[in-house]
């Protein structure tokens, strides 16, 4: 890799700027080239592809770090990235790499998550994108194992690129480095959350609503991300963000409309 | 249809319960069964696929339309069909209508679109599910053509169903009702947007930014949702949740992570 300075890395994710998983994901960026974080400046978890189009938003350079820029926003993840690729940088990065989230976005959490929508974002603009993300949602989480595995993703996708319109979704068991099986390649699971909120009664007497809910997995597969990380294997889902249902389009055409 | 009275339908979107694009889906929804509008107290366009995780949720009933129960809630689009589904109805709605949005979601757009996403969470709940946009985005738009293929649609889904993961992106021409050619069934262009942001200074003198840009579409194809709206075709794109790039599954496998 003699060309690996010359290499440029965006890291975004929606866990905000002071996140532990974001500077476990710059530790490792910075192997591969001259990194550049840009992320909210604040939390931004189920903030799905939000874009801020009826707000104006602001961008604060923090200290560089190791030869690490630092930069937050006041937006979403996504808008960190159109941020990040229109202000902030003089060239397309090489890659776009977000997270790493504190919690799983494997299965349908794709649609929900902001680090995913990040990666989603950098693939729109053309450049090779990755989501991270542990399935530990604790603030204290260890990062050892995943920054292992984010190295090794990240190598291979320099290494070999990525198809246009394709980015990819990374979940890393909870579990100790020598405990995790290896990687797999998915398709995502078919899950979905069930009852959804916690209803109470505020002090004057009216209702509020918590979004609450369980994860439940309606997808028996064998060849899905949460079977894979349910089985100790690092999950590894390419994702489209074309979302036309080809193999419904021959029967759509037979509606008579 | 002699059981359409026990037809139970949610209509949603994205600009807010108040915006006329609302008021005329609703007065097609009417025509089916029972109608039930659970929409954001305030515009919400732009909001993707985002929920409401670290804050509370209200829900207001308004005044009875016609028959029609109207509510809004203080959350995104998704959150309001979560909301409908889980608290406010008694029971699983056979169709989940999202808009009529101001402005069009066609292409990539959907991916960016409340409007949209609430579609796609009555999908990922189970529900047929269908997304409106008008591709004109005034406050003044003139949704009488938009009406008549709402209900065309509306009907041939009622009457077919959809497939499990499968919902539709209607997009219609911002053109007379006899000037519009007829429906056309379309993939999602590949298309994007481009000169992102509006940079501006404060009174402070501090830069802040409107995120702008003009949408560019890459995709030649004859099948696209783009072209046909180009070509006067109110767009129909059967859209999915799932998000796995099937096609480069096996490209992926020889990665060597």
């Amino acid at each position: 890799m003699a060309e690996e300075k010359d290499v440029l890395i965006l890291v975004c994710n929606d866990d905000g700027v002071t996140a532990p998983g974001i500077r476990a994901l710059t530790e490792v960026a910075k192997k591969f080239g001259k990194t550049i974080v840009v992320a909210p400046d604040k939390p931004q978890s189920g903030m799905g592809h939000a874009i801020t189009i009826n707000a104006t938003l602001r961008i604060n350079q923090h200290t560089t770090k190791d030869g690490v820029e630092i930069f937050s926003t006041t937006g979403t993840p996504v808008d960190c990235v159109k941020l990040a690729v229109n202000e902030i940088l003089d060239r397309k990065p090489d890659l776009v790499i977000s997270g790493i989230n504190h919690g799983s976005n494997a299965s349908t959490n794709v649609i929900y998550s902001g680090t995913m929508s990040a990666a989603i974002e950098g693939c729109l603009e053309g450049i090779p994108s990755i989501g991270f993300s542990l399935c530990d949602h604790s603030i204290d989480a260890d990062f050892e194992a995943s920054k292992v595995f984010a190295e090794k993703i990240i190598e291979q996708v320099l290494e070999n690129g990525l198809e246009r319109g394709v980015c990819l979704n990374v979940n890393i068991p909870k579990l100790s480095l020598d405990a995790i099986a290896g990687i797999k390649v998915c398709r995502q699971a078919d899950a979905n959350w069930t009852e959804e909120f916690d209803k109470r009664t505020d002090p004057s007497g009216n209702p509020y609503y918590w979004l609450t809910g369980k994860f439940e997995n309606f997808d028996t597969g064998e060849d899905t991300d949460l079977h894979a990380i349910q089985n100790g294997y690092v999950s590894v889902v390419p994702v489209q963000y074309d979302m036309t249902a080809y193999n419904f389009l021959a029967n759509l055409k037979k509606y008579k409309f």
